[in-house]
């Protein structure tokens, strides 16, 4: 166990805290539900699927047998997903249609944005 | 229970599937690792303060305050984020320092740039 006074005995193997901001909690959380609702393979197939479609909205009954998964298990992340913001339904007839939420990945995409700096490390 | 017959009876309500193509499992495999690397508050906050640190590169020794969580919890946190390859792990001395590895969300941030058609639906 190291203790707060050994480390402050070795400050040549340690850079100093630049006492950079954090993220706030709320913040944080919001993006790591987005995240969330994108870690699984399906759910990442589907938005995919959606987004690629030529009208830009699929109906569900066509989705079980193009992803390979049984109606409950779509119903199951359409659900996730639809929580999450990332698709929008609309009610047609005996079916919903489904459609991607392009806006809704915003936050993260702005997230990834990261840039870290080049050049000279502290020690 | 909606059967297949009962679906070809009611074309007007069902936009035709186009045969989008489908995203292959593997590569749908690989980005739900990296959202799943990512669907936690404390390791979203982490990788953040880890790009915006001034040289690039943190302390483990200054995560635990920064983040207000313990050795244990940052140790955990680290090990998701380093086996999706995200974060870079150098030793110097008694500490390990860590930095973004910001080219291993590029598979993320290409699928993220979903387009989708505007215009006419089809029904």
């Amino acid at each position: 166990m190291v203790t707060t006074e050994q480390l402050r005995e070795e400050p040549a193997h340690c850079c100093p805290d630049n006492g950079e901001t954090l993220l706030d909690g709320d913040n944080a959380a919001v993006l790591a539900d987005v995240f969330k609702a994108l870690a699984d393979p399906t759910r990442v197939r589907l938005l995919r699927y959606l987004a690629d479609s030529a009208n830009g909205t699929v109906c569900a009954c066509h989705l079980p047998d193009a992803l390979g998964i049984t109606q409950p298990t779509l119903s199951f992340h359409m659900r996730k997903l639809h929580d999450a913001g990332l698709v929008e339904r609309e009610q047609r007839g005996r079916w919903a249609h489904w459609s991607v939420n392009a806006a809704a990945l915003d936050p993260i995409r702005s997230f990834l944005r990261l840039e870290t700096p080049t050049g000279s490390t502290c020690c």
